[in-house]
Formats: structure tokens, C-alpha cells, sequence
């Protein structure tokens, strides 16, 4: 089976877990389009009231297309639940976002949630972190020397560029650095480490966030309950 | 003896610390416009060849003003020493810096410098920090949320804004959080909790990062080693 259909049937599967009146953070990414898309035919099928918080201007204006009522997260009060993709999820439900670029806008709304519920093609799954390189938005200023100084670190970083070779944008203009680990033994130890140096506006290490993953796979959805 | 002329009088003192052919960091605020008077001067009169890195724009006009080489952080590879202002220093100088919005840049600048050398009038001294508020520089999307949360952990948040209501916005167009505590009896307990915070892209705290204290007094300029 291929990755699309995979994306396709977590998406489709993780739709049943909104209920009408929910608020609900929409993340970003190719697997969280079917979702809008399994959302939208059932707000339009079943009359459900349902308020979107997208954390992307793309995710927005889809939403928007299906028929979703979307307020930014400060008009709201609270989210109950947030579905969104993950870019690698290892088998403590620890996982790595970023590879769009939208972990900032991901993580605020994640936190926010009373549930987070994470959708994914089986490819995603891993025992461990970090053969997805681990993205960090940076502040602009001085970034040389920050890239310096993760070097010497040993994180193997290289700034994030797009195919003329400039800087790969965010939402807030910062760049990205990606760190090519390969293996990262201890999330939490990284976590700190990266906490505590000035210039990283947010890395993508989401630990301990997620309470459901929904994996699609070839014999179907597969769905784990993180904690 | 009158604040300005206090603040005169570190800046004055603090000139003599500039070699010639160093890269220097320019910080930001009215204490340095003294510094950077006293230094255009000496510029002038004894022909140094200074490379200064400005940590606002207001800095990097008045530098090339005084006709001081001025180069972005990202330009030169190493700083010698940083000079720059606090808002409040400690009995073991640690310091609170952000009141002038610039402390993301400023930390930014202190964290690549060699040295670093604040300069203060007296009444910036005190025995512990806290009794000027301490600033966030905060991701705008979700700082409701963040700010209710600061508010529950009991630091007692504010958002700055300007005489017409709106929100100050930093270099970077970002909000700020001030943080009216009072008192902060353990600072590096405080930095550890701020830096685990989704949404604080930094905080004005500056933990063993001065090497020396310029304070200007009604008996001219005093100056103490600090680590």
C-alpha cells in the first residue's frame, strides 16, 4: 500500500474523534489534509458545529473551504482536542516536528489542548528518534554563531534553504536549523540542553504531548494510546 | 548628584576598557549614549580603528554618527567586549535587562562576546532582583494563553503596551510579558522554569554573564570585578 493511502485512512479514522461543538486545533501537513477533508463531509452531513483553530494559514484556509469555522487561538478560550501530523514517533510516543516548519504555531496550540491526538503513514513509526533530523526555528540575529556553536556541539547543523539557496522562512520570519542526530538516546536531556540556548525560539521535540497516535497502515488504521 | 550625570559617569569610565583594533558590543539604552559619545571621541582624537556591533538600530545610527565602523553580528566572527546598560543588578550580579524591549539581541550579543562590561547609574544596584519587572519577549500567536498561565504561576503578567493600548513590539515583532515579582529569591530556578516555556522566546533574566560593573556615583565611577 502506498504512503497516501496510509495518510488517508489515519486521517479518515481520527475524524471520528470529534464531536459536535468541540473545539478543535487543525495542524499542518500532508496527512492532516484528509482529515479536513473527512471533517468537512461530516460537518456538512451531520449539521456538527465545530470550531477550528488551524495552525497554519494553509490549514486555515482549507478549513475554511470545507465549510469549518476557524478562529485564530487567541479568540478562543480552550481547545479540546488537536490533530495534527508528526514527522517521526518513537515507541515511548515521543516525537519529532518541524519538517514543515510549523512546530512554533503546532506546539503552542498542542499545549493548549486538553487532548492531542497524532495522525501518521506507518513510514513515521520508529524506536527511536533522530533519523529525522530534529528542526530548531532560530532568531536571524547572530544565527551564524549559534550554527557555530551547535557544530562544535556535535548536532550536525546545517540551516534549513530552498532550492535558490536562501533561507527557508517561518511563520514569525525566523530560519530553521535542522540537527542531523541520527540517534538521539535521551529526548529529555536533548530537550534541556536546547531549552536553555539563547537564539532557539523552539526546537521540535514534542516529549510527553501526545495521547493518541493513529498510525495508517496496510492492514489499517492502527491506533495506540500514548498515556 | 543627578541620574544622567551618573550615567555620564560610568559611560566615561567604561571608554577606557576600548583597544584599538577590537570588535566591541554595542548595547542599547541611555547609559550607553554616554559610552558611545566618549568613545566617538576617542575615535576621533586618537585615530582607533573600532569595529562596533550595534544591538538596535538606534545604536548602529548613533555608532556610524560618530563615525565607528558598524558591522551586524553575522558579519564578524568574534566580539572582544560587549558594553552595555542593566536594568537592575544584583549583590552577585546577576542582572535584569529588557526594559528598552532590546534584551533578545542584547543577550545575543552577551552570550558571543569575550567580555562583557555593564554600565549603570547607582540606583540600578540593588541587593536582589525583582523589584524591576522582569521582561518576556513572547510569540504573539497564543500569548493570551501564556500569559493566563504566567498568571496562575503566580509571576503576576503584563503585557506592555503603548500609550494608545496597543502592544509594544520588539526588533523581531514580537510581544512582551513584564513580570511584576517583587522579589526573586532563587534566579536560576526562575531562568530554568522561563527557558522550559512554549511561547517565551527569551526572557530578560542574564545569569553569570558581566564580567565587570561600571556604576557611576555621586563619588564618580565604581568598579567591581564580578567573576
Amino acid at each position: 500500500m502506498d504512503k497516501e493511502s496510509m495518510k488517508k485512512i489515519a486521517g479518515q479514522e481520527a475524524v471520528k474523534y470529534i464531536k459536535d461543538g468541540m473545539t478543535v486545533g487543525l495542524g499542518t501537513g500532508s496527512t492532516v489534509k484528509y482529515l479536513l477533508d473527512a471533517l468537512g463531509a461530516r460537518v456538512v452531513n451531520e449539521n456538527l458545529r465545530i470550531i477550528g483553530v488551524p495552525t497554519s494559514n494553509r490549514s486555515a484556509k482549507r478549513a475554511r473551504d470545507l465549510g469549518i469555522e476557524v478562529r485564530s487561538i487567541d479568540d478562543v478560550d480552550h481547545i479540546d482536542l488537536t490533530i495534527d501530523g508528526a514527522d517521526q514517533i518513537d515507541e515511548n510516543f515521543q516525537g519529532i516536528k518541524g519538517g514543515g516548519i510549523a512546530h512554533l504555531r503546532e506546539k503552542i496550540v498542542a499545549i493548549n489542548s486538553d487532548k492531542n491526538l497524532w495522525i501518521v503513514d506507518d513510514t513515521k513509526m520508529a524506536k527511536n528518534l533522530g533519523s529525522f533530523p530534529l528542526p530548531l526555528e532560530v532568531t536571524p540575529y547572530g544565527s551564524t554563531h549559534l550554527l557555530k556553536r551547535l557544530d562544535k556541539m556535535g548536532f550536525n547543523p546545517k540551516f534549513r534553504t530552498n532550492a535558490k539557496g536562501q533561507h527557508v522562512l517561518t511563520h514569525a520570519d525566523n530560519y530553521i536549523i535542522d540537527l542531523n542526530l541520527g540517534y538521539i538516546e535521551h529526548p529529555h536531556e536533548l530537550e534541556k540542553v536546547l531549552n536553555n540556548m539563547t537564539g532557539i525560539v523552539e526546537h521540535g521535540l514534542f516529549l510527553d504531548i501526545v495521547d493518541v497516535v493513529i498510525a495508517g497502515t496496510s492492514e489499517g488504521p492502527k491506533t495506540f494510546k500514548a498515556r
